[in-house]
């Protein structure tokens, strides 16, 4: 039997050597880390800088990925594999030719929005969703030429359902819930849902409390449910984990992520004046330390061992690998 | 009999499908392209978008170099392998993290200096020469981990001999003749080849006119003779080709080499006032298509076929093997 794989497809926590330890002792074999949100190009990769020494600091841990064969790769060597990711298309600028030049530096995935309106397409937060711009739908093409994955976590309706039609390759949806269960603006609609499985594309699953039935006081077993259900409405093979842990961050970079430049007031995104800050996360997942228990959850709720390990890192690993990079012409 | 490569170590054409062809018709395999002198990091960037479009536009003709493996690649598939240099440091902006990320993006040659004193060493045109800066022996040693050609073609004396006794790893000299031959400022010492040669390192001989005994009119049999004395005082291993060809090139482009923005003058550089563009070059090497000229040359002096073919490509190939990327660990 081929070895199971554990894969996260959206952290921004505060890095540190604890959070990659707790990453080797939860057995990640990859996790996609976003590694910019409003930052410019030459900001993102100041950030890249930074993620560079942490590789040459701690060897032994970690290493950037880049293709699916890396996954491979860490298992292999007692590791994880690390994805870059931008959550929002601002280390784009107006510039086309940066589409290359940052898969180059190993970015594997892109937001088109980031709840804005965005060069791009429209974010989930706007009023008004105009769809893919003329500027969008170069992009997408740009990004299926050179594989780097289209991310409409936080985009809107219309502009995700646009975005899965003009892409000639899946796309992703790195962390998000069904809406069905937890009507939050940043889930997706069963609509959405089926479009982006029937063009191949992949969900990850969000422990964000506020994507979440109940919030941070959400049950395991109701989480793995929803899980179980989603697989019933569109399949077990596009499913995944994205768990958008930001562990150990203070609140002033949850402040960065919704407000970035773009406004000089507070916005408070999913939160609100009342909580502004980031929600705690459930007890039964605080960090990269708790993923066999979501495994053992959805082995509760009853999937079988296959489903558990496509569901657990599998899936994303076919993802990968049929994305990361141009297109194999047939051989 | 292994093959015979042609490579060359250093050209500023004015790059089209024509100047692509002519490498072709030349039979080069591999050749260093400058792709930036003063321009910031998002400037050179934006070259290196220029270039994506080329090897985009052109693949049956060129394509990125970025491994000596590349060399035999471009041979096996009847292209020529593009490998990118910097002639200053002005893309490194004061930031060290951008190296590694303009190694990454493909830069395999970045010169400490550019004539002018630099934040690294000084250059050739410098009335004093202080040797390597701070900045300059961290970022020697930091070229030195990620496999980044130190190039001293355009610095000053006790500058170039400290970057070579500063690196842990052969340094190249990409575009120069001996000023023994002809005593111009960018041409370089007995004592400098010798401790290049010394150090492992490597000579491009440049045909740019400025750098030639008799200017334009240069004979290819001096030429050739200057080369094979430079052998036999330190040895034919280290030495090569960097023709420094500037095909094509307006000469508002000269300007900018050597005036930047480090001044509101004109900076007549190597030329004067009187004849300030791009010199003619010698009638036997006006492009691409007269490498094979050369090789005549130096066999007509008395050259084996082993050192002609040392010349012409073989020790950039083997320049290339054990300098492109971090030493590989014994196993």
């Amino acid at each position: 039997m081929s070895p199971s794989f554990t894969i996260d497809g959206l952290q921004y926590a505060n890095w540190s050597e604890k959070v990659f330890r707790q990453m080797r002792e939860g057995g990640l074999d990859a996790v996609h880390v976003t590694i910019t949100y409003h930052e410019t190009f030459r900001e993102t990769v100041l950030n890249i800088e930074a993620w560079n020494r942490w590789f040459e600091r701690l060897p032994d841990l970690i290493f950037q990925g880049r293709t699916a064969s890396d996954v491979t790769l860490a298992r292999a060597t007692n590791r994880t594999a690390i994805f870059f990711g931008s959550q929002n298309p601002s280390c784009l600028e107006d510039d086309i030719g940066l589409v290359e030049v940052l898969h180059t530096l190993g970015l594997r995935f892109l937001q088109l929005t980031y709840n804005n309106q965005s060069l791009l397409a429209s974010g989930c937060y706007e009023a008004e969703d105009s769809g893919l711009t003329r500027m969008g739908r170069e992009v997408v093409r740009e990004m299926n030429r050179v594989g780097l994955v289209i991310d409409m976590s936080h985009s809107a309706e219309r502009s995700t359902l646009e975005a899965i039609a003009q892409s000639t390759r899946p796309i992703a949806i790195t962390h998000a819930n069904p809406s069905s269960w937890h009507p939050a603006k940043r889930n997706k609609s069963d609509r959405v849902l089926r479009a982006l499985a029937d063009g191949g594309g992949i969900l990850g699953f969000s422990l964000y409390p506020h994507h979440l039935k109940g919030g941070s006081a959400c049950r395991l077993g109701d989480f793995c449910q929803m899980i179980a259900r989603t697989a019933d409405l569109i399949g077990v093979d596009c499913l995944a984990l994205g768990s958008d842990l930001c562990q150990d961050q203070p609140d002033c970079v949850v402040d960065w992520m919704r407000s970035g430049r773009w406004t000089k007031q507070v916005d408070s995104g999913e939160g609100s004046a009342a909580v502004p800050g980031f929600p705690t996360m459930p007890d039964w997942y605080q960090d990269n330390r708790h993923f066999s228990g979501i495994a053992a959850g959805l082995a509760a709720v009853g999937m079988t061992q296959e489903e558990v390990a496509a569901v657990m890192g599998g899936n994303w690993l076919a993802f990968f690998e049929k994305s990361f990079g141009p297109v194999r012409s047939a051989s």
